[in-house]
């Protein structure tokens, strides 16, 4: 599917360092638009639309509420930036924490990754169990960006259960039952990320989904050993 | 195994609540002792004598350095006193957001048990593959109070792999890699307690350790049939 991919006006702090185009299908009618696969959502699911905008878009930082935490919820594609341009913008990296240093320069991602995976989160959300019915023009656009859509499909990538789309729209920002999650948690692109319970991905942590699960089946052998 | 029992001198702010006996076997020769198996760990491993008293008697605190965090790192059994004990000993918990006062009942432990939690911990660090040689004396006590020692017997109570003793000693306070762990997150006693790597912990998160097997199982079920 070709993109309109006209570059749109830009607004923010980090304008000269960013970018912001029109995600419409080349040809469109009518005006430019980034998101325009969220315009559902938007209207009657604001909590889920800005989630996805959020964690498709913004290095994460709920936690980050300390002094040192360092510059909190800041566009993916900033942190790609040298230590020497972000000074420019008021963002000291020498004066930060290596373990904050690493966190945010591990959510860097290019604009372009970060716009795939809001494609595919919404293309996700849609097909959770309890999910509103896709908009025909919406399905058509994502269908054509990611695939074919297959109601009630959307499962949790770590442990494979079902998702609600009722528990997703219900969470309180920081305190949500189902999060973005990465199937290796250093990659923030369309075919790495997906949905998941806070508890899986918290159990997760900082393995690939194939360590966390050869590990988990080293445990249960171990168990099973003992057992017998 | 009979023991002394004797009160000992009590100092600090809570020493009207709190309790402190001697751990001797009853009829010992020479002073009354709290910690009597630790004396070897006291000399030569300190950071192991130390963690061992703190997790056992102490409320967790690591995290806690924020305004609304309540008292950190206090006794156990302050814990299990009424609000309104406690507000004689200035702490208000009709301050605190619920989910702390949660968190700070939840840790709440007898003294006993917590003494009998210090001596299950010990009799576990001296059977860890690398650990220093357990002093005869020492031996005979906790074989009394535990059951019988088998070096390099200590595993991670939550994926069964070996801990090292030199990983245990040389963490930092808030950056453990071998925490203390329970089989059932609330309770704190000899029989519930063990150690882990903190990554398995938390993935273990406020699951007992059953609940948890049933979910990596659960998964693994999930994978296996995905694979077919």
């Amino acid at each position: 599917m070709a993109l309109c991919n006209r570059d749109l006006t830009l607004r923010g702090k980090y304008k000269e360092i960013a970018k912001k185009t029109c995600h419409l299908h080349s040809g469109h009618d009518g005006r430019c638009e980034e998101f325009p696969y969220l315009s559902d959502f938007s209207i009657n699911h604001p909590r889920v639309a800005n989630k996805i905008k959020r964690d498709s878009t913004k290095t994460t930082g709920a936690a980050w509420s300390s002094e040192d935490a360092g510059p909190n919820r800041i566009d993916r594609w900033v942190m790609l930036q040298s230590d020497e341009t972000l000074l420019n913008y008021g963002i000291n990296m020498a004066g930060l924490k290596p373990g904050v240093i690493a966190k945010l320069r591990e959510k860097s991602a290019t604009y372009e990754d970060c716009m795939s995976v809001a494609v595919k989160l919404t293309w996700l959300a849609y097909q959770m169990p309890d999910a509103p019915a896709c908009p025909e023009s919406i399905k058509v656009y994502l269908e054509a960006r990611i695939g074919t859509m297959r109601a009630n499909s959307t499962t949790c990538i770590i442990c494979r259960s079902p998702l609600s789309f009722s528990l997703f729209e219900n969470a309180q920002r920081g305190k949500a039952e189902i999060e973005t999650a990465h199937s290796s948690p250093r990659e923030h692109n369309e075919r790495n990320v997906g949905f998941a319970h806070r508890e899986c991905n918290i159990a997760q942590g900082n393995k690939t989904l194939d360590q966390f699960y050869d590990w988990i089946l080293g445990i249960s052998n171990r168990i099973g050993k003992e057992k017998i």
